[in-house]
């Protein structure tokens, strides 16, 4: 856990407040001497989740199947090395790599990071119309209900949810909600997006794509999205739900 | 969203109910003509979630750019093309590739499918017991409710929680449950999982490789997780939370 600074709004009183978010860190495991996956995880338990991972992906049975595991807490890095397995040439090895990215991860390439830039929209919300539409938001959310298995995103003008999108993915959610955007031929960088989940890089980085100011979520941030927040001057609000929310970025577009 | 029958416990009463879980699908998106990704989705609004992910990784930045897209609902196959773009020759896409498939993806080998066998454990658990490992299970998960942004797993003996690990992933809590279990060299096939997130068909294949007969999750259960443990007699139980609990599959191991 990381701790960090947020503002709290809750019902009218605004405080600054030292709160805790998890941690997320890219992790990388090579398998006798090449990369299986790369995937985001909390930093801990890292020589279970390589060989746990390795396990459920059909690679090993038994740790007999473990020549040799090293875990780099600094680059996040596992090298392992199984007995008897020569995974370059294994077929069935190509399919598991799929299936092993497929944790919720991984990165988008160079140049998200290298071309980064400031958001500059001056667009301010009143705190009291955010919270109405996460009320909307809300009560929109009836596959939830029914199922508890969905995800959703929304797209807002600041006063009401134009679109909405389910999926019981999270990023999927998004990315619908994204796709209609773009058929559509909406300005995105005008408008606030609702999400249900939690937010982690990879969601604040689809966002970023659109140069929307503001991401508000019923859910938690993780460490690396608040901080890809700062530095983009996004406005991440976290754990909007009755009269109660966090800011952790970019608190001036928040109106009180 | 699918309805199926299930076995509603609350308090002592139990119930056969008709119930509705989220409907997921492998869907398949190919682009000019080659896979790009191929990932789990609620099977609605493809062509948003299609479009969306372009945009998102960085493949499209208007509609414009889309020369040709149909999708195949019978198939779940998106086939795209994009205007001036040799996406076989950028080295680009190959990072994106990797991204794409990070939505929370993807299949497990056909070894998987071929090989499924029934789960033939004569293990039986009484309801209260189950309950009260899952209260156990909830009042251990202080990062959840430190941060909300984290995902638990645990095996158990039936008795009481033997280990257990977190993650901001819901797959990596249980790889990293599961890793433990290999390199302690536990019998891990008369153990019984418990999960905070949901369940969809992923989170079976990987509580199937160590034949272990229950699963138990705190959250909802998709059609796809229902159906896989269904075809091999995995007890799958959700929604497990108080007094109340759902079970999907192989009810007979529950004892009143």
């Amino acid at each position: 856990m990381e701790e960090i600074e947020i503002i709290r709004y809750e019902g009218e009183r605004r405080t600054t407040k030292m709160d805790v978010v998890a941690r997320e860190v890219p992790f990388t495991i090579n398998l006798n001497g090449t990369e299986f996956v790369t995937l985001l995880a909390s930093p801990e338990a890292l020589e279970d989740l390589t060989i746990g991972l390795l396990f459920s992906s059909g690679l090993l049975k038994t740790a007999d199947e473990v020549q040799n595991i090293t875990i780099d807490e600094e680059k996040w890095l596992a090298d392992v090395s199984l007995v008897n397995r020569d995974v370059s040439s294994d077929l069935v090895f190509k399919r598991m790599y799929t299936s092993g990215c497929g944790q919720g991860t991984l990165f988008y390439n160079a140049i998200d990071i290298l071309h980064r830039q400031k958001n500059e929209s001056k667009l301010e919300v009143p705190r009291k119309n955010l919270l109405k539409l996460m009320a909307e938001f809300n009560s929109s959310s009836t596959g939830y209900k029914r199922t508890g298995g969905v995800h959703y995103a929304a797209v807002s003008d600041g006063k009401r949810i134009i679109e909405m999108r389910q999926d019981i993915g999270r990023h999927n959610a998004v990315d619908k909600v994204l796709g209609w955007g773009v058929l559509e031929e909406v300005n995105l960088a005008d408008k606030i997006f609702l999400v249900s989940g939690r937010v982690s890089s990879e969601i604040v980085l689809k966002i970023q794509k659109t140069a929307s100011p503001v991401l508000v979520s019923r859910s938690a941030p993780t460490n690396q999205g608040v901080r890809l927040a700062r530095q983009t001057n996004l406005t991440l609000i976290g754990f909007a739900r009755g009269q109660r929310m966090n800011v952790y970025s970019a608190p001036e577009r928040v109106k009180n």
